[in-house]
């Protein structure tokens, strides 16, 4: 078995496009993903699973139905519990660490252009 | 329900005492914790429990039982897997984001004067 540090900024640096997370970890049925985000994300929910988004750069909006939208900016993390409709925004490119189950996926279902079927490893 | 984004540095500023970490939020039966260490801790492992380390601030040595020991700094992460003897030291103090399973012990069932029954929220 191996053990391995991860370096943020190196994994982050492989890969530019947005709203297309990579696997960067796993642990007790959990994944870390890295993603890079900007634009528009579609309005989804997930429900059986809560999602932790930490900041590492730039800016996102979280907009949560029927709630206020929640900015969070570097070093800020936000759990959006299971069943809660949400929508991350961002005006700048974003990149954002993910805590989430190795089941999430990332349009919670909803078929769209932006939905990626198959995570890689990066 | 509430939905609120933390702040690390925030909540870091809050506490001061090494090796006690405090609960940041909780998801799907994981725990996100905010530690700060300064010194040796204790060799541990932790018997059905993988375990997350990303440094925020700082640097730290983890020490593996067996292995060559892995130096972590800022927006870096390890991953030990569970029932690998572990030690984290540390020369400096250093500030560490911890996820892991609500369930995980941080001395692994050593009985320690480091060790905490309970931890707070923060």
């Amino acid at each position: 078995m191996t053990i391995e540090k991860l370096n943020l900024a190196e994994k982050l640096a492989l890969f530019q496009d947005h709203w297309h997370p990579r696997i960067a970890g796993e642990l007790n049925g959990q994944q870390v993903k890295l993603v890079k985000v900007r634009g528009e994300f579609v309005w989804h929910a997930h429900a059986d699973e809560d999602e932790l988004f930490l900041i590492l750069r730039g800016e996102m909006r979280m907009e949560l139905r029927g709630r206020d939208p929640i900015v969070l900016r570097p070093g800020e993390f936000l759990i959006v519990p299971r069943g809660v409709e949400h929508r991350p925004v961002a005006g700048v490119e974003t990149e954002i660490l993910l805590f989430e189950p190795a089941s999430t996926h990332h349009t919670g279902g909803v078929d769209s252009p932006l939905t990626r079927e198959v995570l890689e490893k990066v």
